[in-house]
This record gives C-alpha cells, sequence and structure tokens, in this order.
C-alpha cells in the first residue's frame, strides 16, 4: 500500500506541480485546499480541477477565516499592487504577504494528517521567487518539522513526520518545466492574485509577472488568458 | 504605552486566567477565541462574557472548521468519555484531543500578532493536568517560539516573539487559587466538553472532574451548576 501523503493545493502552478511530484513519488495524494477569505473563489475552482485531473484520493477544503485577522492585500480591503519592478523588490516583504499563511495552512494540513495516519506533507513553498516571504524559507520549513514533531500524537509516538518543499530551490522556469514533464495542465491553474470577475488574470499582479516571465524563459507557450 | 499581547481565550478556567495573568503583567490584553466546529457555542459565550469582565482591548472571534478535518470527538460524532479513572489514564492520549489544535490555535494566534505588531502571546497550555496531549508540552511550546522567530516578518526583522505559558507546571487547585487571587469570575468560566442545551455541565467527562478535583483540592466552593 502506498504511503500517504498530504499535499497543500491552492490551485496555482506550484501547489499543482508538488501534487504532482508527490504522485510520481508513489506517495497516495490527499490535497487540502483552504477557503481563507481571500478575493476569489477562482483559483478555489482551479484545485478542484486540478485535484481531478491527477487523480488524488481525497480533496478537502477547509474554511479559516483569515479575513477576519487582515493585514494583507489578499485577504484586507487594500489594493494588489501591479506592474512592480520584481527585480528591484525582492528583499522586501511584500504586501500580499498574508501574515503566518503558510503557517497556518501547514498546521491544518498537520492536523488532517494525523488524522488520516499520513506523515509527510507536501508544500510548494519557493525560497527564490517569493524571497520576500518570510515562511517560504528552508530555515522556517525546517523549524516547522523539528515543532510538528514534538506537537503531535504521530511525532510524539516516534514516527517522523517529513515537510517536503520540492520547489523550494528551483527558479519559475524550472517550475514550469517540471510541471509540462509531469502532465500538469498548466491551462488549469491560476496564479493572478487579482483576476476578473469571468476568470481572467490581471497580468499585472506580481504574481501574473513572475507567471509571464517563467513561461517566457522556459520557452513554453503561457496558456493563460490575460486581461491586458 | 503598554506592550501588546494576543492571549488565547477559551471561555475555561486556565485561559482566563493566563488572561488575567497578562492583565496583571501590565500588558495591553487582545483576546482571541475560535468557532472550530466544536460541539456547543457554551464556551465562546464564556469566552464573551470573560473578555468583557478583564476590559480587554480587543476580542476577535475567528472561524476554523476543524469539524471538517475530523478526528476528536470534540469536533467529531464520537461520544465524549466519561467517568474516567484519571489517574490511570495520564499516559495515553485521550479521544478529546483534537490533533494538532493547539499548533493550529497558536498559529493563528501569531498571525493576529503580527498585524497587530504584538510580539507576546500567552497560552494557558498545562502540562500536568494534560499530559496526554502532546502540543501541551514545555518542549513543543520551545519549537513553536523557535519557528513563529522563523516564519514571521516579526521574527525575521528581529524583534524576538514570545510564548508565555504562565500555568504550565501548576496544578489545577494552584490555577483555581490564582483565579480567584486575581479577580476572575469562575462561575462565568465553562470547562465542560459536554454541556446540555441549557448550559449545564455534565459533571463526568475528564474535563469536569479535573475542574471538581481542582476546586476540592483548592477548598474552595465550585460555583459550577452541573446536571449530576
Amino acid at each position: 500500500m502506498a504511503a500517504k501523503a498530504v499535499v497543500l493545493l491552492s490551485g496555482g502552478i506550484d501547489s499543482s506541480t508538488t501534487l504532482a511530484i508527490a504522485k510520481n513519488q508513489g506517495f497516495e495524494t490527499n490535497a487540502i485546499s483552504f477557503y481563507y477569505g481571500q478575493r476569489h473563489q477562482i483559483e478555489l475552482n482551479a484545485a478542484k480541477k486540478i485535484a481531478k485531473q491527477l487523480q488524488v484520493e481525497r480533496h478537502l477544503i477547509v474554511h479559516v477565516d483569515l479575513g477576519a485577522i487582515g493585514g494583507s492585500s489578499l485577504t484586507a480591503d487594500i489594493a494588489v499592487p501591479k506592474n512592480r519592478n520584481l527585480e528591484k523588490t525582492t528583499d522586501e516583504i511584500p504586501i500580499t504577504y498574508v501574515p503566518g499563511r503558510n503557517i497556518v495552512f501547514l498546521s491544518l494540513a498537520l492536523s488532517w494528517a494525523e488524522v488520516l495516519g499520513a506523515t509527510d506533507i507536501f508544500i510548494g513553498a519557493n525560497a527564490i521567487d517569493f524571497s520576500g516571504y518570510p515562511d517560504c524559507r528552508p530555515e522556517f520549513i525546517a523549524a516547522f518539522e523539528q515543532m510538528a514533531n514534538l506537537g503531535t500524537k504521530t511525532g510524539v509516538e516516534g514516527t517522523k513526520i517529513k515537510i517536503h518543499t520540492p520547489l523550494i530551490q528551483l527558479t519559475k522556469a524550472q517550475i514550469i518545466r517540471k510541471a509540462i514533464k509531469l502532465g500538469v495542465d498548466c491551462s488549469s491553474t491560476v496564479s493572478c492574485y487579482d483576476p476578473s470577475t469571468d476568470g481572467k488574470a490581471c497580468g499585472q499582479c506580481d504574481s501574473c509577472l513572475l507567471r509571464k516571465k517563467g513561461f517566457h524563459e522556459a520557452g513554453i507557450l503561457d496558456p493563460t488568458i490575460y486581461q491586458t
């Protein structure tokens, strides 16, 4: 019987590729997504599509009201920045950073892993493109893993919990090449922080700019329909 | 100006006493409670009452659907154990343990602390009465603190985040004495895992048994109205 893994799935390219990697490594994949008060449900619909295409064992959507906590342009009423020069912004923490988001999401994934009897958790965290997000760095992931092993029944009973971050040192172009190789349907994924109501990507937020640049550098046609 | 603290408040004696301690130490207190799919809202009403009595600066209630994740008699359709011999059950992890609950709650408290600009988080975790809960142990709290300092903007920018656990080594009787000394209205607190619809404590779950025992040992009259 395949070992069970819990995979955080947002519906973007990174998490979809991470799911495909977990599957390719032989895990029984259990995808977890979050409705956390983000501005749009389009990414959750993408997550559902990808979960189905990659034939996960289970797909759980958990409601967690990060919007009540606030503090980010992704959950609060603050404008998403557009057309920033990404080369010049790598050291600052952007306004799209949701405080502690990966910590909360990993905690909920850990909780579900305990219930399922899974000891492997996959997250598409990336330290290259999101160098401004403290909760995407390898030293944070290592500390979370340590905490998980001390604070859960599984960890205490001696089965080691492992947080897998297969994309952590890859560029967007490398991630896109891996996605294509593993059969991820990139046209089903959504990266945009601020899509139109009919699902078109804005083409101007940090996430759209990174995606465009990644496809360009990978030499692969970007299937995304942009507004601009 | 007083330093800001975020205090996890469930509405039980432990968290209410912890809130009183934070206040007594001179912090501006910001209480956070969770609607997490627990069987009853009675404890949230208790939390609201205590927050008001102890004059917190803010009281935030965050919805997080731990019920969807399942695995515990507190969130899933599993009977709450009654009249167990607590002397004999200290080494096993009880069915009332919600997998990773303190990890999820601390993560959400941490997220709010970032938004508020607070670096102090108080939790009424107790390693004596809840020795079966891995996420109540001092070594877990230390690991969480370390992770928080690596995974947040506050921690990365050099202001140390501190997780305070003032009750961690106290017996229930000691906690009750401290509660009385600091003016906590124990009759407003709710400990029961399985109260009746009109708010009466069952008197038989682990939490009721611990509460009764604690008041008895402290030599203080228990103001709780029990069904039995």
